[in-house]
């Protein structure tokens, strides 16, 4: 259910850019209740003066590998459930492909089961 | 009022795209109270690797003509509206420019008549 | 806190997008109480056929100098403080880079403290 946008830098590889996907869609399914098969991503690449970010705000020192999640996924986590996704992710993809902890930026948008459709024109979370 | 993004792979022509654009809008226009000139629309067009979904989620065939639309309209529609929408919209796709409903995934956002400028500067629907 | 997408036509000039960022932050900065140096902001550009709009909805003249903004931060501004945003915004962009108030389309979206990590894995908004 959840829907996934992330911008970066353009330059980077495939294989860096699989990786991200990985870990973000796997912090998900560890920390927030997402299913395994429920993955929907787009990836948005930027060059430098698309991407604009402050490079020190809140005292984190932010590089060009810099990753901005925007994450839309129906409303019920609770506070916790959420500063472990956010503890979890970093984590992951600090292991691979290797994003440092500061350059992981995320904000999340909530919605209601009525407000997805995942295919065939039915709304498959909305209440009967 | 709504505000819509498609994302979907590169390689579309522009009819097709133009076909789909049309879609959307109408189904929109039928089922949840849209105007008929209250078009704004984003396209995001992807290579393969920059649009990632699971193929079968839900049970569901999904193709590379996967569809992502996200759209933020003020809140207000019920989940009967809603439903409207979403069988409305896969029909219509179908049709022209032939997308099939497997492929046809939609995420709705909500906000409130202040959150909208048209123009001017000013906040058109919201109340005095 | 704030999360801003910036969609217009491609073809502008670096310095024209560079205003654009500038007069849409400082907006932000002195309407609805947005820190200074937090500023993050994506830019999605597109070909004529891939940013749809009404030329005349609301009979707002609008061209092909439109921006779409979207705007995504935490609850809490008034309707009185989106308002003087909205004022404010189409007031520095005149200025610089000189975009007819007219052509600019703003829609915002609210999520919660807990919604934002700025880095580090923490949730820096949210409450102890």
């Amino acid at each position: 259910m959840p829907f996934v946008r992330i911008s970066l830098m353009r330059g980077k590889s495939a294989e860096y850019r699989t990786a991200i996907s990985e870990a973000v869609h796997q912090a998900m399914v560890e920390t927030i209740d997402v299913p395994q098969d429920d993955r929907f991503q787009v990836f948005h690449e930027r060059e430098p003066d698309g991407l604009i970010y402050d490079p020190t705000y809140l005292g984190i020192e932010r590089s060009n590998d810099l990753l901005i999640l925007q994450i839309t996924m129906r409303r019920g986590r609770t506070v916790e459930q959420k500063k472990a996704f956010y503890r979890r992710l970093v984590s992951l993809l600090a292991e691979n492909p290797g994003v440092r902890s500061q350059d992981v930026f995320v904000n999340l948008i909530e919605n209601s089961e009525a407000d997805w459709s995942f295919g065939n024109g039915e709304a498959q979370r909305a209440e009967v």
